[in-house]
């Protein structure tokens, strides 16, 4: 089981600016699974892999993949206090989920 | 109401191995949050911030202070699989909490 959180690159968001956004979408993501999925990735230690995206397209596109592949997954918005336009797409969480589905959305990405 | 995640500036993890560090403490801390907690920041947006401490030691004073407080908190180590030695002690959240009492203990530190 792992969690992927990918991280577009394209609008330069600062290190805690986008540590939070990851983590927006990872605790999104996670509260999206179901209780065995939950259970199953908190006890095989909570694997979290955070990846590269380019752009909001290709977010966009990802998150689709996820959805048609069934996995819950999380596309975070910035609400736009600091750094970034209100409503900027910043984020993406897929997972947790067994390790193939989830490299099947993700698995073409570079870690970050 | 709000989450501050404390990361260490001084063990030079790279961007993603911090972002994923810190999604770890915040899913933690959250879960160790009593519901209304939980309810009441999820309501009002989630408010998550990203606070540098310098090492070991200041992380883990924190800690105590949180403790001390009452308020829900976790200390991360990484697992080790990549970059750091295992075990190494990487980021603290504390909150979700009111505002005023989260800044009772972290409310010195620079933004990350």
């Amino acid at each position: 089981m792992k969690q992927a959180i990918v991280a577009r690159t394209d609008i330069g968001m600062g290190t805690g600016k986008l540590a939070a956004q990851v983590a927006h979408a990872s605790l999104e993501a996670y509260e999206s699974a179901g209780p065995d999925a939950r259970r199953e990735w908190k006890s095989g230690g909570k694997k979290k892999i955070v990846l590269q995206a380019g752009g909001e397209r290709e977010l966009f596109e990802l998150a689709e993949q996820a959805r048609r592949e069934g996995l819950p997954h999380a596309v975070i918005r910035d609400a736009g206090h600091t750094q970034l336009d209100p409503g900027t797409v910043t984020t993406l969480a897929v997972g947790p989920a067994p390790e193939n589905l989830v490299d099947r959305v993700t698995g073409d990405l570079s870690l970050f």
